[in-house]
């Protein structure tokens, strides 16, 4: 789910307007899950009684995970620099976009989270700050931090903290896209090994899909930017670009885009911008096309159809919305639940399985993915996780 | 409220028992406060609905206090130095606390409030951790850092910052020891300028008391510590003791408590430690015993009742509860509401009178404080806020 080119007209807000009005007072609140109706209840919630948990925390640290919200929460952090397709619009701007997040970890994961919008875009900072705030999470997400900075964030983090740090507009998109190529696969028959992939986009989402591709046994993969095929020919590569040219050696050329389809069997659309339709016409029998930028696809569905035999969009309005909502919540959900230290590349694994497994029977080119409605993912995603942490070690709650 | 000496039984703990029973999983929750229930839902509160917020905000950043949760929010800051009476117990450990405290603010006084336990204890890190995260709140409570160290961290913020930081184990205390013992004038017939005073304990409560108790007017004020009457004569000052030696030069004399303690009017004790009876006995006619120390007051009310007129303490089973739960919910609720920019000293003591208000005629040695479950107290302290901040010129929305 890549949003860009939005362009929504910049305006004084009209209270009138529904979202506006929607989002009057923001979007979430706190609440206490205990009474406070007298004397009584405040002596059992504060002081004197709540010095008895506080005690039994500081003689055996375990015991915070199951006496305070901690180990339920997970901090959504974001310094505002690329923020859906708006870019660097800055924190305050984007707290609306983390508490949508916060809200969609409660409503689908039963996750508490908290929008943390940072005042700060220095990699050093971020990390420091995060890992100063560690105590108070569960868990932490990352949002919205531009590329390639995203990446140094989140290994540093990984690093640092023994919770689980997941940024998920690398990890969230890369899980159902997979979840999605999984069961486009199946329907046409085909394997994984045989696919020939072209991303379109280099950024956080792009890198993580083809990492995540390469892992689940894509070979044939190219991934593209504004200047064509990431290669090494090139000279214009940063390192994270450079890890891309060397990942798809065996098969990327260089060329442009439109180069890279002639004969390819799958596009992945993280980028925005449009793909001509003479390219897509190029594509392979039984094509398949995941145009995910939003709200504009690099293929719209009825050009799409015309060539491809599975279309995806991370639009709601066309079949086969590739929305990570399908993911961060259950995935949270699970790490939270076990105490993982980290989400492995394991877990992300069997969460594609899981939910490309949600499907079953009743795949269809139209269906190759479940709605982010379904009440079965979180809990199949969730599963998928624990299970995965208990088989790798790396669950410190032992059920 | 300062509690000190809890010895209670640190053990495994017992999930039976009625304390670790309520805090099972923790106190607090998130919870959205918008419909998810489809993607219509989705499409206004996430994306692509939320850009047009996101664009608004970023067009003109005052647009973010009426369509996010932020101007509803003050994060509940420690560092785990100085939790309760039970001292440097660490982050962790201090969540129970930071929970109730939150949970205290949404009961009391309708604020969103989020516990952060920071990683950390040095004051750099400190100030510039929260500094980052001010995007993210309304308001900063500092809540139990140790002293000194707490007045160098909430001078600093109040610089760097432009929303209000506020040290509840200093100013509620104060403001609320202050409402009392304005009534406690009014009912012997005194004025506060009259009364001599001893405060013992010269940590982050009676720094507080002593400044606010200045401002109302008290002039024959001694504030000890474990070593005597704090006193420019002595070598072992640190720097805030030597503001309380300067401030208090023209009454307080060397000695220990009991030499201060002959002839006082009035005794503040927020130190823990016991209070000889013999000393007690040598106050002055009516005298006022404040002994705030929890759970064992520094003088038992039954000692104190031999020798005093009106006595208060920091437990909700004798008369007379002086807690600060009457002051932080109202503060924050009123500063948010005008968006000040500071909770200055003159909405402290706007806050002490209206808190005394509303004793009224009902004043009597039993009552000199309302309850902390008197619902007119958190209007009352916000009231008296929001019209300060007005007249001072530091409220940043006119209505």
């Amino acid at each position: 789910m890549v949003a860009t080119d939005i362009d929504m007209p910049i305006d004084t807000p009209d209270p009138t307007d529904p979202i506006f009005a929607l989002h009057r007072g923001g979007k979430m609140q706190v609440a206490a899950t205990v009474p406070l109706r007298d004397a009584d209840d405040l002596s059992m919630s504060y002081t004197p009684g709540v010095a008895l948990v506080c005690e039994a925390i500081h003689a055996d640290p375990e015991v915070a995970h199951e006496y305070t919200w901690v180990s339920n929460t997970v901090a959504v952090v974001t310094d505002g620099t690329a923020v859906l397709g708006l870019g660097d619009i800055g924190p305050a701007a984007s707290m609306p976009v983390m508490e949508g997040k916060a809200i969609l970890f409660k409503q689908f994961g039963g996750v508490d989270a908290i929008p943390v919008a940072l005042d700060t875009t220095d990699v050093d900072e971020i990390v420091d700050t995060i890992a100063r705030l560690a105590p108070t999470f569960g868990g932490i997400n990352l949002e919205d931090i531009s590329s390639p900075r995203c990446f140094e964030i989140e290994r540093r983090l990984i690093e640092r903290l023994d919770i689980p740090v997941f940024h998920d507009d690398q990890h969230g998109t890369a899980v159902v896209t997979l979840a999605a190529l999984i069961n486009a696969a199946r329907l046409t028959d085909r394997d994984l090994s045989e696919l020939k992939v072209v991303i379109s986009g280099a950024g956080a989402a792009g890198v993580a899909i083809a990492k995540i591709l390469r892992s689940a046994g894509v070979t044939k993969l190219s991934v593209t930017d504004r200047v064509g095929v990431i290669h090494h020919e090139r000279d214009d590569l940063n390192v994270v670009k450079q890890w891309l040219a060397d990942d798809t050696k065996d098969w990327a050329k260089p060329g442009t885009i439109d180069d890279a389809l002639d004969g390819a069997d799958v596009f992945i659309g993280v980028s925005g911008g449009t793909i001509a339709e003479e390219a897509v016409a190029r594509m392979a029998p039984d094509a398949i096309i995941f145009a995910m930028a939003n709200p504009n696809p690099e293929v719209h569905p009825d050009i799409a159809h015309k060539y491809a035999r599975v279309v995806a969009t991370g639009r709601s309005d066309f079949p086969n919305q590739i929305n990570n909502v399908l993911v961060f919540p259950g995935i949270f959900r699970g790490a939270l639940q076990v105490r993982a230290t980290v989400i492995s590349e394991g877990m992300k694994l069997a969460a594609a399985r899981a939910i490309a497994d949600l499907v079953g029977d009743d795949l269809t080119e139209e269906y190759v993915i479940p709605s982010p409605f379904d009440a079965r993912v979180a809990p199949a995603v969730s599963k998928a996780v624990t299970d995965t942490a208990r088989r790798e070690g790396v669950a410190r709650r032992p059920y």
